[in-house]
């Protein structure tokens, strides 16, 4: 059970360590790189197929502006790639987005929304539990444990 | 080995179909229920949670619109939901996309291009192989058959 | 008379608030709950049963990103539900903007503008006025009030 | 117990007609007329004026382009006005939601979705039923046909 | 000769006074008057005609969201209407640009760019040179200026 | 008195005689030039002086995709130039509404909505309006008419 | 002197065929080949190296979606790679465009317009220029020939 | 051998300067203007042929708002215009976006990214190094540092 997480540039670190500690929050072993696509590819290539030999059963993918890097991944592989727009602050996000998502016929990226590389992890966790039972029994604990924290909470008049 | 897929509305069958024919192609067996999330929240529960006890294993939502049923499914499962949005025609196809992509943390859906039904079986395949061997290697053999026809088809002039 | 509010997170509670603050003005009870739809529906359903009891008569629901929330509380009443989209900071707004409006037939949601909490409670007012005629009386004098304001504050020269 | 129906152009009739069927549906008796805001808005002040001595407790406005209707009418009006953004095929709809939905802070407008007539008088009814207990009980009644009539058609092989 | 300047909200000014600097510029004199179109719309068409009568031949008229007040002050008079569309911060200022742009067949509006109250001014002047030649005069010393300077500060290495 | 009309593309001719056919309703004699900015900019400079010389007032320049004729013609002219942002069925329009009116400080540009010709043409004639007393009479009694018609066609029974 | 076109897929032949013809127009010897970059990534890399070999000074590539071709074809070469944005007729086009145009620092494609595959051509005939000089000869009459056909044209009565 | 850029304001001195040491970093000669193509037209013309004359082979041109300076500089030259659209901080960038890249046929202009003003001497190095071996040589060179640095840096633990 392993889960890898590419990026394509350093400046996108504080933003996917947050798929990081949910994998670690649930105890699901990671690997993380930082390479580019474009600027890489060959590489890319290389540590698709040593994560793959490695165990990796999810990727997980976050890229800004003409995100191509899920894309990318998922032609190398047949695993599920879970792809995260990054806004990199232009034209309001539409290019990450919409290149992660737009993917054509026969090559799918699932895409988690922008910015979002907790919710990558929590859908990588989803997918390892339809095999590792554990981590199924973890993921019911956690919904249920977020119910109750919102009913525990309740409050008719938070609004002053 | 289970995919149940599910849209709000008649008038999608033909898009959603495109679904069904991928996961007849791959030997998944798939249910199939038009269920809208906003007119009968509770039977969409109720079959969710019947589903799941009969093996469904990743769910597939198809919806348009402020497109709330891929996330409602999500709201009820720890299974791997994957969104479809539905275009209606309107603002360019935004409503269904954005209210597909952008779920809150910790409930994720993972999405696929609009329409792209067949996408949403493509990725349904790939969750299910890494539980089921046989599913793997079908995709393999699947994505080296597009290759080679790509190859055998090459035309230096295709454009005249 | 009374109004229930509800929204999905504490960290939107200051934009809320301004909704609670129009209400006390025209002295209009209210309710107000933090619950996600997509990580308590049960309790959301509960809380719309329990305070349409109550004597509730329009519901206010404010929501981000793709903002189930107004909608998942119109499928759990045919008391007016008013909708108000909250700006997360991505793609423009335009998720909870469209995610809110753009509701399948049937099932209204009626969507007040970006962040317009405010709108939101008058609008509420303003559909209680068509039962309570004292709601009615405070909302012509308000309404006179702003004229009057633009009126006497008005100062050919106010650009130097 | 009265609905007033506004639109701009003629050629706005047979979307527009949605909103009244669904009002006959529910026996709340309407008037309807074409008035546009920027042409003739003395007319339209004065039909306000005659339809709310004459009864009417919801208006309903719909336009496009620039869509000031609902706002114009808002102005006009403290009873609750639902605005239907129309489509007039330009700039992806875009032009009419918005301005019909971002009304200033104390002047609400209802929105509905994108030519979605229907709801507006959904709504309108959903508003009238805090007032009229029969128009509730056919709220209620429309409800649970929607949902019976749903699980009645229910196929979990409605893909073939 | 006179320019009369409407905008809706006080927190307008510091944008609409870059318009009366301007006409102040070029020696226009000009009212200005901040009236909501939705708040005061008596008031609003008292004023107009009141300044029409005072001899205004433009008008300006700067608004944000679903900005209706360049539209209702056309709907007004037939003479020539400037629309600034303000940015209000939100949807990325679409609300403002296309309420203001997008007016209905034969109640045109002048629409300037967001935020752009100079060049309202400044094409207000354009109007007027048709009639004041001194204006005209005046116009084209600033245009030529303007060419000089560039002609004057022209550095083949201007980055260094 | 005179209007001038240019527009770059022979296809764009249908839409732009509706400009030409109010400026004929109005009596405002005109001419019209299929120029683009692009291909044949000394032309259009010359066309431009030529006709400012033969007593041309107004200008109007209809354009679509990176729509630079308006722009164009105002950089070599201190006259008011209207610009028409023609839909090239690309991008939903918003390449020519935008390069229309985001025009840079100084250089201003009136926009009129998308494909609207016929308001570039009202517009011509308010702005001609301030300097000749016949055409405003012209404007003042075609409102008015416009405002007796809407109100003859009065039927407060318009949807069945 | 060689221009070697991408595209991927059958299903935009015809658009980019119009590449295909601007070439055949000026002289410019081309190969075109339907490589998808997401299916048949291996060929890619092969094709661009052995037309690289065989003289390709230009790559053109055109694409729809997340349109990840134009950008890979950069990532495998240093020669200029210019991308076609095509229309797939979804979310008005914004997706390809985005795609091809938001590339990341150091790895550029040169974009031209959604469809434009004749501006594709012209620019790498424009970059050919600027070392074949017939090139540039038969380019500067091209553009002598489209002014002198506009002037040519020239009818100050186009608009009847 | 030589690079001109121009752009249109101080403004954008800062991200046009990245441009000019990427030119530096090729050892590729360059000149750089500020020059408004809507305040200086006849400048823009004579000093795009002066250093046409002067050997310039590639121009760059930045330009926000309706930006028209890219489109100007290409209908005066058959040389290669690469434009780069400059983020005003309005409607997302879509204005100087959409106004760059969507030129008209036979008019091409290279668009890059949003500020991505290396991007566009990237992209001059590459049209340049079809016919300077040297600037090839370079490329080449600088691609594969940019791999063996990523190689170098390669750490399967970069998320902690």
């Amino acid at each position: 059970m392993k889960v890898t997480i590419f990026f394509g540039s350093k400046s996108d670190t504080q933003i996917m360590q947050k798929a990081a500690d949910v994998l670690k929050e649930f105890g699901v072993p990671y690997a993380s790189y930082i390479i580019s696509a474009h600027r890489a590819g060959d590489l890319l290539a290389e540590t698709i197929a040593k994560e793959e030999e490695a165990g990796t059963e999810v990727f997980i993918a976050g890229a800004g502006l003409s995100a191509a890097l899920p894309g990318v991944v998922a032609s190398h592989t047949v695993l599920p790639v879970i792809g995260v727009p990054l806004d990199g602050g232009k034209v309001a996000g539409y290019d990450s987005l919409l290149s992660v998502v737009q993917m054509p016929k026969q090559i799918p990226v699932a895409a988690v929304g922008m910015d979002n590389a907790a919710n990558a992890a929590y859908l990588a966790c989803e997918i390892l539990s339809i095999k590792y039972p554990e981590i199924k029994t973890k993921l019911v604990a956690f919904r249920k444990r977020l119910q109750d924290e919102i009913r525990a909470d309740l409050d008719p008049q938070v609004l002053g």
